[in-house]
């Protein structure tokens, strides 16, 4: 058996949040004013059900059957055994992948785009915002609201909007509306392009532009989506994992050695990886690894500490692990991973020693998805191709350590929309982006005057 | 249940044959002395393993174990039913869908392309050359070159090279070669440019480049493939109709009332109709619908008759429904239907009634394929459109008629490296294209001279 596949009545029932598991739990959001934000406060961009989701110590969430009837269109997703990758590694390690690239916009992104829509649609709301950043996340929600009949706008960060003019195409095709951010529709985008009319744009500041448009929405239709970072996205994305585990078995593995995924805004990453901490947390020896570009590496070289998660301070102070929010990172191919900050829970799960981040660089990254794709057939995406390099690292570890390693990850997504990243990649014109430790100093001078975010951890892990 | 999944097991272990049951077979390729064609003259362009299957009267075939091995990777693929479609259409149909989209390559066309780089492979050949129309087959023939550790090389229809550049970053991807056709890299080639440097190429010169430098090759160790068309093709697919048999039992169905697929040159449709066909033979009553583009109307407007499968005559003659074999189709974005001719098994199922065929318009097509993104999800290839097309047509006759029909396509490939045909679409700047019976008779002209097919048939379906 080199796959294994779930019937449609093993897609999970509940998501699993992990924030009831933690030792200490993460810090709360913070208003301007250093106080801890209040569910109603939020109201303006979120419907409460996803608030009360956001906030709540409950251990599982029921799914409900409406969102269930969609992602069934896909999931479970197949988790398969690398057998050609590890032939041609020579490894003794087994590697498995999760291949969330199945969905109907090819990434794990619609698990919560669904859920999103779906409890805003039943809130009344007719209209949702999102930024998109590679465009994964805009795919999928443009998806998602078409299968709940509410309308989508899409803020797509500019780089990827000129390097992936199809992404846009996809978007209009289940009907959405797809601008390039900074744009001219929001104050803030006018702003910024006033003053940097070249800019390739950021995740920050396609947020700020997409939740100023929901906020201003005098007739109160409208709300905002976040692709990541938030606690609910996290909880949406767990499904992953809990596949996962049930197929591992299906292998004869109880707990897999390693897990890995690649982490952006952490979504992807936490999807697969939350199950397994919790059976971390309550004693099996897993190593988790969030996998980040070496251009963008917040759980690396950022800090621990408050910021806003954009670039204007629409959303609330988060604590986390952080570059600074006007932080612009290089233009690399892997769009979902630049972003400044990461999710609070997985910071939180870095802080406590229960993960443990590694960045790469891109041409590491893509060598080793020229191997996967040669071996095991696949073109991932090149976010994705972060969580391949590290788990081709691990396997040749393995290998020098002569020890049958249990190792998987998640295909977070296919590259079929990211294949000019591969023609430059061959043509020998993509360069190394590492971020330097100095270039990090000068980027966080622009979170002073905010609270400071204590370190708090059990030591268990540490 | 709303999708039918079955596990590795139950990947079928051998192929069908439709030829060992059909009441008269396909009349004998012909060499250009008009005499049947043997064997030995056909070793020049495919290994014997091939050769055997083209003309062997054998009902089923073992499917070597190295080749399930690589079909697991995807296979058993995933039957949907509708369930959005139907309820947007309000029809009592039941309408089901055969995912092969879900392949690496994002179509069918992988189950002939590992099966046969395979044999060439096995019988000791280097390097596979081969045409694509939309690129497809390139991509498919690419990965599975890749994957047996072959050369690759693709001639692509210049129309199609022009309108997808990333088609050829994909198939670079898995190691190919991919050149625009016509090319300077053959005679023929050269000759067409010289000729008409502006043509938009067709699969017919496509397919006589490609064979022109397999047989070219002084060390003999270059073989040609072909992606459709050919009786080893029509076989290597019916593992799509194998498995959809199985699953619709899930869904409590033995025989669908329809069974439709799009058909340019065949393999998707023979894939999924032919084990039906098999059940037709013996007595079911099921209706069975290839779909051709009406400005490619080769079952529907061509005549059955015996042609050269290519534009320069490196093929036998074959008895079939042909254009002729220098019609250049109108661009259309289906490029893998843009073929003057037809499978000759496929033709002789058209010739007995076994076969209804019927010819869309591309506006009605992207019409249908816009719905079906909306509804069900997914973004289909331009080519699959015409199947999505002729569901919705029964789905609304069984509507009419108030009878609660099962439906069953083959959702042969994704669209999503065929976006700019929905941006044109959606732009407005499609027209139609239909090809009218006077324009026909001029084409067959380039025929006169071959031999006469005879139209044979049992007379039991007609």
């Amino acid at each position: 058996m080199t796959k294994a596949i779930l019937n449609q009545a093993d897609i999970p029932r509940k998501w699993y949040n992990l924030a009831s598991d933690l030792p200490i739990p993460p810090l709360p959001y913070l208003g301007p004013d250093g106080q801890p934000v209040t569910p109603e406060m939020m109201a303006a961009i979120f419907p409460m059900s996803l608030i009360e989701q956001e906030m709540t110590a409950q251990a599982e969430i029921d799914i409900p059957e409406e969102v269930l009837a969609i992602l069934a269109k896909w999931r479970p997703s197949p988790l398969h055994r690398a057998v050609a990758l590890e032939k041609a590694l020579g490894t003794p390690a087994k590697i498995f992948y999760k291949n969330e690239s199945v969905s109907p916009a090819g990434s794990h992104k619609p698990n919560t785009a669904v859920a999103q829509a779906y409890y805003n649609k039943k809130a009344g709301i007719k209209r949702l915002t999102t930024e998109t950043g590679a465009g994964q996340w805009g795919s999928a929600l443009a998806f998602a609201c078409s299968q709940m009949g509410i309308e989508c706008k899409v803020f797509m960060v500019r780089i990827s909007f000129d390097q992936k003019p199809y992404r846009k195409v996809m978007m209009q095709t289940w009907g959405a509306e797809c601008v390039p951010s900074p744009s001219m529709e929001t104050k803030l985008g006018r702003k910024i392009l006033a003053e940097m009319p070249d800019t390739p744009g950021s995740l920050a500041i396609a947020i700020s532009e997409a939740v100023e448009q929901a906020v201003t929405d005098e007739k109160g239709e409208t709300r905002y989506a976040l692709g990541s970072v938030l606690n609910h996205v996290m909880l949406h994305q767990t499904v992953i994992g809990l596949e996962t585990k049930k197929q591992l078995k299906m292998f004869g593995i109880d707990n897999p050695d390693i897990v890995i995924g690649c982490a952006g805004g952490g979504s992807n990453f936490a999807g697969l990886a939350f199950p397994f901490m919790r059976d971390k947390i309550n004693g099996a020896d897993i190593e988790i690894i969030p996998v980040e570009p070496a251009s963008c590496p917040s759980l690396t070289k950022g800090k621990f500490l408050y910021d806003i998660g954009d670039m204007s301070g629409m959303t609330p102070l988060m604590a986390m692990f952080s570059l600074g929010h006007t932080f612009i990172p290089a233009p690399i191919h892997a769009g979902g991973l630049r972003y400044h900050g990461m999710s609070p829970l997985v910071s939180q799960t870095v802080v406590e020693g229960l993960a443990s981040p590694l960045s790469l660089d891109q041409l590491e990254c893509y060598k080793a998805a020229m191997l996967f794709a040669q071996t095991e057939g696949l073109i991932v995406a090149p976010e994705t191709s972060h969580a391949v390099a590290a788990a081709v690292r691990e396997a040749l570890k393995a290998k020098e350590e002569g020890k049958e390693k249990n190792i998987v990850f998640n295909l977070s997504g296919h590259g079929l929309m990211d294949l000019k990243g591969y023609q430059s990649y061959m043509a020998g014109e993509l360069t190394s982006h590492v971020l330097q430790d100095k270039e990090v100093e000068g980027l966080l001078a622009d979170v002073k005057g905010f609270p400071e975010a204590e370190i708090r951890r059990s030591g268990r892990w540490n």
